[in-house]
């Protein structure tokens, strides 16, 4: 079980086949989704898991039409939060208390320094939300990789449909991407056996001495 | 080597001791990297790692006043393109056909894709390819976890500076975060054997059977 072998065994699966990922594998995948870090361990987003046939359909024929869609055992839906609100802290901090409880100073001190940092973002506060969902997404490709489950992150779906479909406006989320996880289709994943393209390491790493 | 358990080891380390981590550790993270998937298989953007004691110092002064920027062994610097230029496609185009050779009609057609997705997007791209690194933060806290290096992603820096020590603006790229690879500290690092602050599963995950 290496791990540079699990992430060379794993592609962007174009084609599944429907069979169905055991119950405790999924189970580890949103386990490690969970302990994905977050900045300011806000975690401020949520994941869909859908199951349910109807529903992927629909998202297939109304905002993406790509096989794994349907053709996956479980379809994860990340969305993140569009804007910190007061009512969020509050649940952040009852569950800081909870699991760690390092006293109402701290938590007083912390939870200003992200009031500061929400109030002086402002509009950016979505796109930096958003970019915390994509850590998820890095771990939960290793895992998946490594349970021997296929996988394709898809970020090219109609957002404003998937978000209606999926009632994200009234609970303030938006989708940041979709991961259907499964088995590829043998016949039919042509991504399969592809050599793979990356860079040679010089040409993305550049070590400073 | 259980990644769940790696994963419950890991946190946020604080303060780092200044031992070096063997480069083959180094090296295993490196190509965990350059294994993650991006959008589009752009990998558009640069790792910097950075032994140098005085460049270390450097960023801690001026740009990010905290003690793993220069307590890490290697400081490794996440700094995203901030366009997609011709002249990046011409070079993603020529490592495609010499790692897998599709022909010119697949690159022809895959060429246009990417760049209707580009002109389409226009401000947007930078946010979009700044996204593609946190992709590859994930995987490199698993491997991190997983080979009990250390490790602390910040995102709290003055991005101009940093930046600009850097000598990004010029090659058009922008740091989006910062990545220290160490040893903790182990007096020091208040952070070390804290409860792991994590939602319960259901309130960050939803199943839709």
């Amino acid at each position: 079980m290496d791990l540079i072998e699990d992430l060379g065994w794993r592609h962007a699966c174009k084609e599944m086949n429907g069979k169905k990922v055991p119950r405790e594998k999924i189970d580890r995948i949103l386990e490690a989704i969970n302990l994905a870090p977050t900045s300011l361990g806000l975690q401020a987003y949520k994941v869909l898991v859908i199951e349910n046939k109807d529903l992927k359909e629909q998202i297939y024929k109304e905002a993406c039409q790509q096989q794994p869609i349907t053709g996956c055992s479980h379809l994860l839906v990340f969305a993140a939060f569009t804007q910190l609100t007061d009512k969020y802290l509050d649940e952040y901090f009852s569950l800081i208390e909870r699991k760690r409880n390092p006293g109402k100073e701290w938590c007083d001190k912390y939870r200003k320094r992200i009031e500061f940092f929400r109030d002086k973002n402002g509009d950016n506060m979505e796109n930096w939300l958003a970019r915390q969902t994509y850590i998820a997404l890095g771990i939960a490709c290793v895992i998946a990789a490594n349970e021997r489950v296929d996988s394709v992150p898809i970020e090219g779906f109609d957002k404003e449909i998937l978000n209606k479909i999926l009632n994200f406006p009234e609970q303030h989320l938006s989708a940041t991407f979709i991961l259907p996880l499964g088995y590829k289709d043998l016949e039919l994943d042509w991504m399969n056996n592809q050599p793979k393209v990356r860079k040679d390491l010089k040409d993305l790493i550049e070590v400073i001495e």
